[in-house]
């Protein structure tokens, strides 16, 4: 970990350091943004599922007052084509065929958004209507329609680890089930949004609410024709992003860019809920056909997953999506066998993609459900089948990989064991029925396998000893420029408030790819960290020169250099950091960080993977009104092994937040679809967790520290989504005495089991 | 050098890469930013050159239509104090005293740049009028007045080397005279600029026309009370500075920042041209009394010169204007014997600072008038003598500094030679007269011994192999951003079409110093270079293993990674960029460069100062009308060893631009004071050389390569200034046989030669 001394500033609590500026309503986002001449775009969406699209007659919204311009897929300068991998299957615009309800057909740019969206209803396409394919099984019949050339089937991944067959043979016992969830909105506070600025010097400026500002740029450059280093992605305030502000981002990046170049003007699409809903993507819906077998004793002897998961009209992130839910779908235990198949599908519905989780909540929910299943067969207590199964260091996980330290799996259990000893039991009565339920994860971080996990970082001290950073990933609410501040801090003994963390930008920075995988703390981190080593050692060697005795003896600390062996022999950085530019000694430092190196098996999915994985147990308690389906939880703990924790008030947040989109999608939400076209675009009808539905948790931390992160952090932006939402399922389970095996379990599921009953 | 193979971009003649924006008009200078809530603010000035300030009535501006609010010194947050180096002297708004009429008292802030000018025009100061001191005679007095409390003396510096006065006993002809040059004013196009845009993460961007951003960045943090990383300072296009955007960007950036922080919208500051003239810094008015010593052939043996400049109000950048005078004084002559003191003394002018040249005009128009003097006296061929005395590789310059290469010296007076052995001999007649003058110049190259000589570069290739380039020094005019583009285009082997060089701000590279010192070539093409080397390095790396053959057998050329052994085997760059990317290769670098070591006794000022000097010699060949005075420069030849011609139309631009001012500074220009008021604050009144004074000027250049600069270059951007000016005043004393020993020589000075003689 290379921290022989304590740390003064990693571990501690710190406030968020963009959080004042977001509650004062002083930070400006997006949809803020006014400039001189500054024109507004609105698309114009496909009403029907699944068309071939004939031609769009734009005259009368041309006509249409105050509008300036109408773009179709011909105006798009380059290939029309966005997507994260291969196959690249979605237009920017639809050009011949519409895929599904809601796609983009034709951009308006007026004077006002007023403007622009009353042009873009007089948008007419001429359609020929299809029979929209709507379900995974629809799509997988023979003779089914291809809604891309290539077919139905996005991608199909199996994993085999052992025999599995022969796994289930030995068993004594054998459980199976079915497991389904639904399709989730990211419902982000600030809906997606771009301004795109063209400049004098040729280059464009896209200020974006985004998630990864180089994804924006790279397709941007491609779609506007032009050399990538024309476009300038700047990552403007996010208001949350949870993995939806990639590819819409993305995608009316190039729209506002195309009509910017054209109209030489800044152009704003800023979005409303209801286009937010219907056009940007969504959570996979899942169907996990799931069997466990097992000894007498709880020993698991082999676990088989078969996974579906409908990806809806395009690609997007299901590559990284398929190969989530096949990693985590065995769960954090030690399996012999595993045989898991994932297979997402095409149908005519809102592209699905990236979100929080990444495909584990759904396996995750399956796997879990299945061990409280297994634990009831066995009469066993379903913590302690999972503690005789868990991880710990120097086994093999489904992907036969195997960590020397930071697996601290079954500390999360025994700390989960410990808040249920605490609890009384409540009795049920005739109202009310009372129920425990608890849930394991594991969640991979960094991209490892799965892509490239290079991260840029910057930092520059100027010579009054204050500190910029900036980094290649970005703050989306996540706490990340707070822990990016902590870091510089630690690693240049100054003061938290002399770091600054700025705003991403692709100019500044190497090409970092994505935010997501839970890396930002932990790949990032380790790139501030570099970056800040670098600068540090620039101040010990001048402080070496004015102190006239070796490095070594030399720390730096709040805000000094100081002589170990005297602490009261101190310099401020300020008049180190005057002298080192003075002498010549560099004071910023851009580093290029990289994951270790990686050992995978794509064909087997066998292999090391990630760099490190996050535990979680988490546990709820929880009161269903059996005359009203409500669930009050009455506790809800939570213990992840974190690593190390940098700042404790940021990881419980990133917990507590997590969990809630667990819990939404264990029992609140559900896009409802009718003929291929959502009923309920926006949040009276969208149930999302409200701050009314804040859970009580109980954050427990768990530090088992990884070699591969910042002082031996792993990251936690994930990983509770998946054991909130199965604690929740077993919890109710536990209450109800009814295993629900479809997300979510909605106070209506709840109420017509005691109807029935009744 | 590096370079084994031929170059295929350097040396080549390529258009500014901005050009094209800047002639047609679509790039944006700072004034023409709007932004919504931007407000105004204008600078009330003392209307006298010296006074006590006793108090200033704000009331009636306040109450002025559209004011919104109005600061005086009291406001500034920091410490109202700027200065480039000790003594520090300068407050942003005077406080206690007035040194110059023009100083800045008050900032008005309101709705419209109007309304703010007459609110400026209601501030009311109380004054206790005091003697202005207006010239270095009067400063000088015993018992004068002390302009600051440390005296009146500037700076005084003074270098020794060998005897002179043994060298002048030893002489067989001593020459001696006094030689004056006038303050100029640096007339770009674009006055001064500003824009401070407060942010809602509390940092706060200025937008300048500025020359050197981390300097304004500094001085504006430290008045604003803020750490220097909650600033950002952006380089706005810039229309010419020549040395005059350093002092007055840092005062009005305070200004607005100022303003900008309370009243938390952006403020806009720029100039009209009469605030240009009177608020900001001129080129320093010299006195020289100038001794040389020879022998009869020619060999100098003594160099005497004592001179005086006058720095105006405050010390600005003095003591580099003091330190070059000293250093270049000489002349580029082997001289066994020299003594030279230069002394800054303050008047209650407008203050003087950095301008193209830096004292080298100065002291060179006295060192070549005197060459001229005594080619004269000897009977000598100017330039043989210049010849005999002319510094080669090995010879001691005046601080006894000796360079093994890059002293390309004498070939440029034997290419002005060639020229001059051209022309047909013009008789004069009753009206015209005719004459021929040279002049030979030195110029250092590089911050040197004078500061700190640092660099930050940073290049970026993007996965479809556009490369993006960034640097701490700025383009001015000067065409940097095209030098730098080139040597990134050259050694990363693309196109120049796929290099955009961005603009400069604060927060992406290392700090870089000020732009000055003809260094942006040289240190700053350094770092662009090891920069791109490094990316190079990655694409060499990843072509390797795609070529299965060692690095060495690959070179990056034309856009493509080549086979040395057969060129056909070649992959586009933005394949080798995208699997360097992927495969972990990075793709960008930050670059810190710095200039070599020097070795310098400040004492003596003896001792290894600059990393090289540009060695030049200019021709003028004039008709003059005896009956107007007017001047025709027939011909000039300016002959310059650059090291290395990266941009032949850069360097030809650079010699022509630079040229035309030192014609300005010898014929034209004159701040004229009355009573310590400028009496010709406009382009009506101060006679700047237009379009139609442009001179034919032939450009010759010499290549003798330095290491210290990428691919051997060194900057030409000072030098000719002194060249020009100091061969048309030998070319006015050859044909009208008057020694002018003032600058200007005004058409009415020559006028009056003739009518005396008449």
């Amino acid at each position: 970990m290379g921290t022989q001394h304590p740390l003064n500033t990693i571990g501690k609590p710190v406030a968020k350091v963009d959080g004042r500026e977001l509650v004062t309503g002083k930070a400006r986002f997006t949809a803020d943004m006014k400039l001189p001449g500054m024109v507004y775009g609105y698309q114009a969406r496909s009403g029907v599922p699944s068309a071939k699209l004939l031609a769009i007659d734009t005259e009368k919204a041309r006509r249409s007052d105050g509008v300036l311009d109408v773009f179709t897929a011909e105006d798009i300068p380059g290939p029309n084509l966005i997507g994260i991998l291969p196959p690249f299957d979605q237009p920017v615009m639809a050009d011949k065929e519409i895929r599904y309800a809601g796609e983009t057909i034709a951009l308006v740019v007026g004077e006002t958004r007023e403007q622009a969206k009353q042009g873009a209803r007089k948008i007419s396409p001429s359609y020929q209507v299809l029979t929209p394919i709507l379900t995974v099984d629809d799509a997988l019949k023979e003779n089914a329609r291809k809604i891309h050339p290539q077919g139905n089937i996005t991608f199909s991944k199996e994993l085999i680890k052992g025999d599995a067959r022969k796994g289930l043979e030995d068993a004594d016992v054998v459980v199976t089930g079915t497991y389904e969830t639904s399709f989730q909105e990211h419902a982000y506070l600030e809906p997606e949004a771009v301004c795109a600025v063209p400049h004098g010097d040729n280059r464009i400026t896209i200020y974006a609410s985004c998630q990864s500002p180089f994804h924006l740029r790279g397709h941007i450059a491609n779609n506007l024709g032009v050399p990538a280093t024309r476009v300038k992605v700047v990552q403007a305030y996010t208001g949350g992003s949870f993995g939806g502000k990639d590819d819409v981002a993305v995608e009316i990046g190039i729209l506002a860019g195309t009509a910017a170049l054209k109209l030489n003007r800044p152009v704003m699409i800023s979005h409303e809920r209801e286009e937010s809903i219907k056009g940007s993507n969504v959570r996979h819906a899942a169907r996990i056909e799931y069997t466990t077998g097992a000894k007498k004793d709880g020993t698991l002897t082999a676990r088989v997953a078969k996974v579906y998961l409908d990806g809806g009209a395009y690609a997007s992130e299901s590559p990284f999506v398929t190969m989530k839910a096949l990693i985590h779908a065995a769960g954090p235990y030690v399996v012999d066998n595993v045989s898991v198949e994932v297979t997402t599908v095409y149908t005519n519905k809102t592209y699905a993609g990236a979100f929080r989780g990444f495909g584990v909540p759904q396996v995750t929910f399956a796997s879990e459900s299945q061990m409280d299943e297994l634990a009831k067969e066995l009469g066993m207590d379903p913590l302690a089948l999972r503690e005789k199964n868990g991880l710990k260091a120097g086994d093999l996980t489904a992907t036969s990989q195997s960590y020397d330290s930071s697996v601290g799996f079954l500390e999360t259990v025994r700390a989960i064991r410990t808040v249920r000893d605490r609890f009384t039991v409540e009795k049920n009565d005739d109202r009310y029925v009372y129920g425990t339920g608890v849930a394991s994860l594991l969640q991979g971080i960094s991209n490892g396998a799965e892509g490239v996990d290079v991260v840029g970082a910057s930092v520059q001290m100027s010579q009054d000893g204050s500190v910029l950073v900036g980094c290649g990933l970005t703050e989306l609410g996540q706490g990340s420029r707070t822990v990016f501040a902590q870091i510089a801090s630690e690693v240049l003994g100054c003061n938290m408030d002399r770091v600054v963390v700025r705003q991403v930008d692709t100019d500044s920075v190497h090409d970092s790819g994505p935010t997501v995988a839970s890396r930002t703390t932990t790949v990032g981190g380790m790139a501030v960290k570099k970056a800040a080593e670098q600068v540090a050692g620039s101040l010990k060697k001048m402080a070496s020169l004015m102190f006239k005795i070796d490095e070594e003896h030399i720390e730096l600390k709040e805000g000094f250099a100081v002589l170990k062996q005297d602490t009261n022999a101190s310099i401020p950085l300020s008049e180190v950091a005057t002298a080192a530019y003075w002498t010549g000694f560099p004071l910023m430092n851009l580093a290029f960080s990289q994951a270790p190196p990686v050992d995978y098996d794509h064909d087997t999915h066998q292999g090391d993977i990630y760099l490190a994985y996050n535990f979680g147990t988490h546990l709820m308690k929880v009161q269903i009104d059996t005359y009203t389906g409500e669930v009050r939880v009455l506790h809800h703990a939570a213990a992840h092994d974190v690593g190390r924790v940098v700042n404790p008030l940021g990881v419980t947040g990133q917990i507590e937040g997590a969990s809630l989109i667990g819990y939404g999608l264990a029992h609140l939400e559900r896009i409802e679809y009718a003929d291929g076209i959502i009923r309920n675009p926006n949040f009276a009808d969208y149930a999302v967790p409200s701050i009314k539905d804040r859970l009580p948790t109980e954050t427990i931390l768990i530090e088992d520290p990884t070699p591969n992160g910042p002082f031996g952090a792993k990251g936690v932006g994930e990983p509770p989504v998946a054991g909130a939402a199965a604690a929740f399922a077993n919890a109710v389970a536990d209450a109800t005495g009814h295993r629900f095996r479809n997300l979510p379990v909605t106070r209506e599921d709840i109420t017509s089991v005691f109807r029935k009953e009744a």
